[in-house]
């Protein structure tokens, strides 16, 4: 009901009110042809960002919100940690990234390019090599430390699969926080700083996520975890036993070994004519009909071969050995060989090195040729395989471990899978998938080593500062979260990241409703609530499902009950509507927005 | 005083006020080596940026508020002329720049790079293009006009130059706005907005500036001006008319041309013989000792030989004929022709045209042999010459123009200088120096024609939109307005954009004025100021002088009066400190800031 006394108040046109009849926005119908995952559709046909070139998005207007929020909410909690903000640039040179070899590692996905006067130049994918330097620059006593500085910053990383959007890109926004203290256990309280201050992070973004264990990959450094965002789409595949809580990045996790068996009473190993078993398949099939039951208690150790370069080594072969029945799962052993590189061994080092029989490969050649070989944690001393003898249809059966045949040392190489038992014991691994939204590394000294990251020590001998890294998708997470908070009408903001706390919907045609709508959406900014105004000339129909689509958590409509003196507010997650009086409507509202 | 009364207060470590003892800062006693302008050596000194490669900054916690602040003042003024956020990527396809053909004409400014892919991309200068194809793919009707788009972003330009540090950078920030209008009316409009809006934000930085008429450079388009901070260290010079207002960049200066003077009467041209007489000075050297006063009535006009090429064409030998008392000025020169490229003629060319007599040439000969020939625009019908007969040794003396020769056009490409006559007529031109600190260009449908960027008009005919585009330069803003208001002590911050609004100096050992400097710090925080409080180990000495170089508006000083009940308050700006009482403190101290 427009108000009916007091003085008249004019109507003007606010410039603070988003007014939707003006607002840069154009919804779509239908989902971008490119699009797979829910999010990227949504946030496509909602209006919030479009592509400008693979793995490459504009921000438009309700997205740059979104985004803006996220920062936020990032900022604040790290300021409340006593993280500093500072801004590197993103066009860097190539000498630090030299020194540290990231120049070279980082591979194809690291953006490089020549400025006008032939300087090799790069777009930082992370910055751990300017913070170090910086600090070095700038501090020289251990009065200075501790100390934790971050940015808020667009990164570049030219990715072999952009996908979904701003889920995977290749220019997209991060925080990336580094922490500089003089002994681990300082390293260790800003770790846990971070750890916690994460937790809060995406506590507040309402996001649902594990905390992994991790492999630190090419950041190099001790201990790392990882903060996946649970979802079906995600590309990181974890496990976790349900049982204790325990997660972890399939990469980092530790398979549990048997004990050793006693050698006392293990026949001796023989070779056996095993024509045409060069697979493990043929080969289980030969000792199904060789054996009995179990293969007479010997599994089938299979050899694959690989080639392993370490930082400016050589290629060197070498054999990875596992249970026949798994595979060897490429992520697993390159994060095993970090920061080597690894590569399946080809025909041609087949071909010049005879000693390997394919398909009948075993430890034995290996060891005569000086191969460095490698074991599946599994097979401990006393176990017994059926493995190749390195002739053309024979194989060994009964070659015993530590007796018959020792490895170089062992490799996580071998797949997980559902079931295997959890690394403490309590229970079975069950796999999930996830997106990684936060990466927290206690790096060490890796970085502070290459830039002689010194300070003056109390006791007046230089220190070499320990680092650590921390790091969140920024841009990422606003598409996590509409991954997790959308229905099939579209997007569902959380409050804390919404870009407008109201939607407010004018459904009714009349001169008073619509006064009191733009007179209710100015008491609503009063009362500090961002209100985004539904003015267009367009059928409630439409603005329903734009409202749905576009998905503020609270919308409010101005409908035909006006004239009764009610206004609808609707809960955009639970799709709750009450209806309340407009006298009391701004209270009522605003405890809505509230949540 | 501290507090005698009232229930005790905490005395814990606040996580919001910014303490000097863990701020990461530290000030240089010494200027940089690589700093020249004032701005620049005071923003490193004094912790604010760090050099990370040529021309290529850090901003450490203080620049980066004042970089935000200045973010946030645009950002005000820019919502208040309704112009709407969005953010476009800085890493961009070649492909939108090849189409306008800037791609090429930014020549080596451009950072280009390839992908993973092989694909051409760019780092964006300026994003007229994509701002362009982005309005074309969501809007489609009339009614969807006008609109304002403008983001606030990392741009890159590979500056042969950089210098000054932030002043001149190769990443920079900027707000780059873009308004599209359905006729000229609108586009007019939308470039007064943005007039207006730059004159508030630059008042509100307290920027001392000019409004300059100015060519369109590379963008094209009509008309455009630039706002230009007045300073000594600016590398545009710029020109104005004192008593009338007028200013201008230095290439978009008319030149006043005189009227045409009648033919009759005037004596034939004759050919003289000139023996070494090459330059202009060797020249009149020989018309003072052959003719009377003012030579008898005779300018020199010289002509310059330069060749001239338009995008996708070939280089054309073109003369240029100024009065010999004036230098062609090359910058004017390459404004005029623009987008063309301008070269002086080498040795070679003249070698390959025997019939251009170096020292000696003419307009008879350039019109023989078909070279084009413009000329200033003094050079009107009528006015009398001294000028080269192509002959070794020969000159004409009294060739008229309109009568002997006929130039093809004229052309602006001769210096300006002081006392120059104003082109509005009202006195002389005096020329300054100046920084460009935002530019607005009515652009016209140069971009939306390459884009063919129509939306249904009320007609039902398709209307082609028309373009303004209006920058800012956010970061290089923070140098200038280093360079307007320091003083031989340091920063001097306006408190729009101080990073914060008061400096609290702990200047006694004292417990109770440390714990009351301390209260004091969080009521003024909670009075909503910001503080920076300096509660180092550090003498009193050390700490003014760091106040100093760092700048902020408002310092204040618990001292030795504080034992009896007073601080002090000093203001930057004028240098004047007044004692307050410690009870009243806040309001004082709210009083100073607020200004």
């Amino acid at each position: 009901m427009p108000r009916a006394c007091g003085p008249g108040r004019p109507t003007k046109v606010s410039a603070v009110i988003t007014r939707m009849s003006t607002l840069f926005l154009r919804t779509l119908r239908d989902d971008p042809a490119d699009a797979e995952v829910p999010s990227h559709k949504l946030l496509v046909r909602a209006g919030y960002v479009r592509r400008a070139a693979p793995g490459v998005y504009s921000w438009l207007p309700l997205g740059l919100r979104v985004l803006k929020a996220v920062e936020d909410v990032v900022r604040e909690e790290m300021s409340a940690i006593g993280a500093q903000e500072i801004l590197l640039p993103a066009l860097l040179p190539r000498d630090p990234y030299e020194t540290t070899g990231r120049w070279t590692e980082y591979g194809d996905s690291l953006f490089r390019l020549k400025d006008r006067k032939g300087a090799d130049m790069l777009l930082g994918p992370t910055h751990e090599e300017l913070f170090a330097q910086l600090v070095r620059s700038e501090y020289s006593s251990y009065k200075d430390l501790p100390v934790i500085l971050y940015q808020i910053q667009t990164k570049y990383r030219d990715e072999e699969r952009p996908r979904a959007g701003i889920l995977r890109g290749r220019e997209f926004v991060m925080k990336d926080a580094y922490s500089f203290d003089l002994d681990d256990d300082g390293l260790k309280a800003a770790y846990h700083a971070h750890r916690e201050a994460y937790q809060k992070i995406f506590r507040r973004l309402e996001v649902t996520y594990v905390i992994v264990a991790a492999t630190s990959g090419a950041m190099g450094g001790s201990a790392s975890e990882e903060f996946l965002a649970e979802s079906e789409v995600g590309e990181d595949t974890f496990v976790r036993c349900l049982e204790s809580g325990y997660a972890a990045n399939v990469e980092a996790v530790i398979t549990t070994a048997p004990q050793p068996i006693p050698f006392d009473g293990l026949p001796q190993a023989q070779i056996h004519e095993t024509p045409d078993t060069p697979t493990i398949e043929t080969l289980v099939q030969w000792a199904n009909a060789t054996f009995d039951h179990n293969y007479g208690g010997h599994d089938t150790l299979k050899n694959v071969m690989v080639k392993i370069r370490r930082p400016g080594g050589d290629w060197e072969i070498t054999g990875i050995g596992v249970p026949g029945d798994r595979e060897v799962d490429m992520k697993r052993l390159e994060a095993a060989v970090e920061p080597a590189e690894v590569e399946i061994l080809s025909e041609a080092d087949f071909a010049a090195n005879p000693f390997l029989v394919k398909g009948y490969i075993g430890p034995k050649a290996l060891a005569a040729n000086g191969i460095t070989y490698l074991v599946d944690p599994r097979v401990v001393d006393g176990t017994s395989w059926i493995t190749g003898a390195d002739e053309p249809g024979r194989h060994y059966v009964g070659l015993v471990a530590g007796r018959d045949f020792t490895a170089d040392g062992t490799i996580e190489a071998a797949e997980v899978r559902d079931g295997d038992p959890s690394p403490d014991g309590k229970g079975p691994l069950v796999s999930a998938k996830g997106i990684e939204i936060g990466h927290i590394f206690q790096l060490g000294q890796k970085y502070t080593d290459a830039f002689e990251v010194d300070v003056l020590g109390e006791s007046g001998k230089p220190v070499r500062l320990t680092m650590g890294s921390y790091g969140v998708g920024v841009s990422r997470l606003v598409a996590v979260i509409a991954e997790q908070c959308h229905d099939e009408k579209g997007l569902r903001w959380p409050r804390s990241v919404a870009p407008y706390a109201v939607h407010l919907v004018i459904a009714n045609k009349d001169e008073a409703a619509i006064t009191g709508a733009h007179e209710l959406a100015e008491d609503l900014d009063a009362a500090g609530l961002s209100v985004l105004l539904d003015d267009r000339k367009a059928s409630p129909g439409v603005k329903f499902k734009d409202a749905e689509l576009l998905g503020m958590p609270v919308v409010v409509v101005v409908g035909r009950g006006y004239a009764n003196g009610t206004i609808e507010i609707r809960d955009r997650f639970t799709g709750e509507t009450t209806e309340v009086a407009v006298d009391g409507a701004v209270d009522a509202v605003t405890a809505a927005a509230r949540g």
